[in-house]
This record gives structure tokens, sequence and C-alpha cells, in this order.
């Protein structure tokens, strides 16, 4: 039986390209792709609901990354709109996946896709432990429900 | 039957981690993994017998990457000594992979292991072409043998 | 007798402060504010009417860095909304530079100062050239009146 | 009067450009050399000898950067390697300054030349405070005498 759909997202992210992440093969350096998933994660949150940033400073929990993933299919260009589609692919109490497909804004050209794996963690154990439960609730509606 | 093993490598890296590498976290910040693969891949290409950079200037071929995993195992953090282990996980004439172990110097700990994947383009054109046969022949020895 | 002020500028750039970009005191890596100061130039010459882009690639030339200095005042966190002002503080036929205000968007505190003082290279050669005439007459309103 | 040369130093750093550092002009991105700066510094207090991070975990005492300024003389490029220079070139309680040559390690010549201004602030506070006192003479010899 397949997974049903999540009821929300993919969550829109747009940046343009900087000098800065790109490298002498005149094209976006491939480490800046996970920087851009990094964006798209935390624009998520936002769309979701809740700032990243209140999770550690309030909760003092944070979502560490565990695998991290990306298949380039086109390279990305200085000055280039990039166009980053993040969806929360799976969620567990204590873990979390997200994909990201990553688009030339302007031509919608696929530029890359990317999964990372989460655990969530205390800041001050470094101690896997469960996601907050009103964080858990608020993201629910963006997971697929498990089949 | 088993693929036989290189009869080269891995090739060893160290670095110490850099202050601008971490983030808020106090560890290093994902994407640097990749950073590190890099140079593991310029220390394999050096230990084989060629610069990496003559593969460019010399000959106009890149070798660029198509895909990149890396599982994360436990941070690290500033100023750690660190050790890349390279390997060069498949050979093809227009393709190959390596493999990185990604260990804390001092305790041998593992932090990471990584793979990336690579297509052989030519640098003018940016399509897929042959690598130059003398570096073929370099690297044979350092890949499994085919099963 | 003092400079005239330049009749147009300066132009804002509104970016938020990535999760790459801290280190472990929590705070915005100090040469991250140089990428900033880049993204301030791309939107000046946007602003002003043409991309950065164009006239590497149209024109062949390059607008490098030959001096750039920051004071930083107060510390940029993940997340905070920032805002850049570049102004053309000096506009010769073969160097240029720029100033920045740096500031957080949101209390319009002062962050950090920066000034980049440049010169125009063609990309072939490396060697000093005068910046094409129309891009010089486009950012002469820009600029303070000479003394 | 001439201040009296510093009894110790400078301390020489080697690094070899990364990848990763390159843009696509082809040459090292010019935010990198404050990297570079600030692992001249980390071994700089090594070789003072301490470890910067002893200073942080144990001490609770950051040295904050209040000022960077780096002039570019010459590019730097991929895997060319590098000699950063590192002085102490002013030392107070509350406040002290580096000056880094940067060479292409080859060939000697030179490529940039930086400053830096610090504070030491305390981690916790964020507020300025006197280097504890065994840094401080630690450094001493490292600094020019006051005039």
């Amino acid at each position: 039986m397949p997974q049903s759909q999540a009821t929300e997202g993919p969550v829109e992210t747009r940046l343009r390209v900087r000098y800065a992440e790109t490298d002498q093969m005149g094209m976006v350096y491939y480490a800046n792709y996970l920087v851009w998933m990094e964006i798209g994660r935390t624009d998520f949150c936002i769309q979701a609901g809740f700032r990243y940033r209140e999770l550690e400073e309030a909760d003092g929990c944070a979502i560490v990354v565990s695998e991290a993933t990306c298949r380039y299919r086109s390279p990305a260009r200085y000055d280039d709109e990039i166009l980053v589609r993040t969806r929360l692919a799976r969620l567990r109490r204590r873990a979390l996946d997200f994909t990201y497909d990553i688009l030339n804004a302007t031509t919608l050209e696929s530029l890359a896709e990317g999964r990372t794996s989460h655990i969530v963690v205390g800041l001050a154990s470094s101690r896997p432990r469960a996601l907050p439960d009103p964080y858990y609730r608020i993201l629910r509606p963006w997971a697929p429900a498990p089949a």
C-alpha cells in the first residue's frame, strides 16, 4: 500500500548564487548544495510555524544531521536564481528526513536532488531525545502518513 | 566471487579543524566534510602520481561530482586532528567512485564515512569523455579489480 | 571643499544569517562579512543597471579586490535579518571603492562597516585596464563627484 | 624612538589551496584569506605555548576580532603551497593585534598582507575583560616592546 501524501508542502526557497559559492570550474562548488538544503530546512520550519532557532534556544533541543546525500544533475552558476523545494519525507519522534529538489528558478531545470536524515538530540547532553510534542504536532501534517 | 582488493591504498590525509569550519553547535558544519573529501581526493591523486591540477590544465579534463553521500557518526570539533582515508572504490573509463573514512587522528574514532561518484568531462565542452589513458593506467592499481 | 554627495544610492540588500555562517562562538564567522559585501556589490550593479556577470562574460573584464577592511561592532547571529547598505565611495577609470554599512534589519543596530578597493582587469590577461565606457557612465551618478 | 623588535616570531604556517577556496576567476576567493589568518593565529598560539581552544574552554575567555584588513597583491591558485607568517604586532591587557604575510611557499612571492585587531571578552558575558595573566606572560616575548 503506498504511503499517503503529506497534506502540506513542499516549501519553496529562492536564493541567488553568490560569487563565493563558485569554484574554478565556473560552477557552484558541490558542498554548497548542502548549505542550500540547510536554508531550505530553516524556511520549512518557518512555513510550518516555528523558527528552528527557538527549538535550540527555548527547548534546548537540536536536530542534527546523521546522513546527507546529493545527486548533481546540472551545474548552477553565479547569479543564477535557484529554487529549493523542501519536503519532510519522514517523521518519527526521534528522527526525521527531508528531501530537496534544487532547480534553476528561471528555467525550472533540475540541478540537484538531496536527502538529509536527522536525529533529535539534547543540546546540553548531545544525547538522542524525542522532539518536543508541540513541534511534532506542527510537523505532522507536513509528513507522509506512516504506511 | 568477491572483488579483489586494490593493491594500493588507502591514501591518508591529515588536517586540523579550522575555527571557520565550526558552527554554533560547537561542531564542524556538515557541508565541510565534503570539503575534506575533496582534499582527500587531491592527496589521492598526488600519491598515485599526478596532480589533479595538471589534469585540468594540461589535459582540459575535469572529474566532476555526480553524487555525494556522507554518514555522520560523531562530531568533529575545533582544533581536532582529523585523518581522512581515501580509497578509489570503482574505476571505469568515464566514471569513478571514491570512499572516505574520516577519523579523529588522535583517538581513531570514526567521525564520518563518505562516498563520491564522479564522471569525466571535457573542460571546454562540459561533455562526458574518457579519462586520458595515462591517468587511467596510473589509477588502475588503486582500484579493486572488476568482478 | 567637501566632496559632493552621490546623487544615487545607497543600495540595500537584505539577507538572513545561515547556520553555515555561524561559528562555535554562536556568532557569524568574521570572514563571512566579506561574502555579504560581495552580495552588496552584486546588488549594487543590478540597481545601477547591469549585471556584474555580463561584465565578465560579455566584456571579458573583471573587478578584482585589491584591499578589504571590516570593522566589527556587534555580532550577527543565526536567523537574524541583515541589511547591507552599499555605496560607491570612489570611481576612477581603472579603480573603484565601495563602502558598506551592515545592520541588523530589525533593530537597525550597526553590526559592521566595511570598505573594499578594486581594480579593473582583463579576464584573459589579468592586467589592469579601464572599465568599459558604458559601465563607467552607468556608475557615474552613484559616485561622489571628485573634489 | 623605534619600537624594539619582538624577541620571538614570526610563526610560520603552511597550507595548500583547496579547490573549495577558489572562485570562478580561478583564484582564491578574497574572504578565504581571513580564514588563513585565523589558522595563522591558531598556530601562533600553539607555538607560543598554549592552545586557543583551552583559552575558550578552560578560561571562559575569547579573543574576538574587532577589525580585519587585507591587501591583495597577487592571486593564489588551487594546489599552491601557501606560507603564512604571523606576528603579534601589539599586545595590551585587553587588546591585541596580529599581522600576516601571506606568500607563495614555493616562489616566496608576496600574495597578501593582513592585520587583525582583537579584544578579549568573557565567553559567558560577551563583555571586555583582561587576558588571563598566564596567557599575557606567554605572549609578552612575542610582541614588540611598547615605545
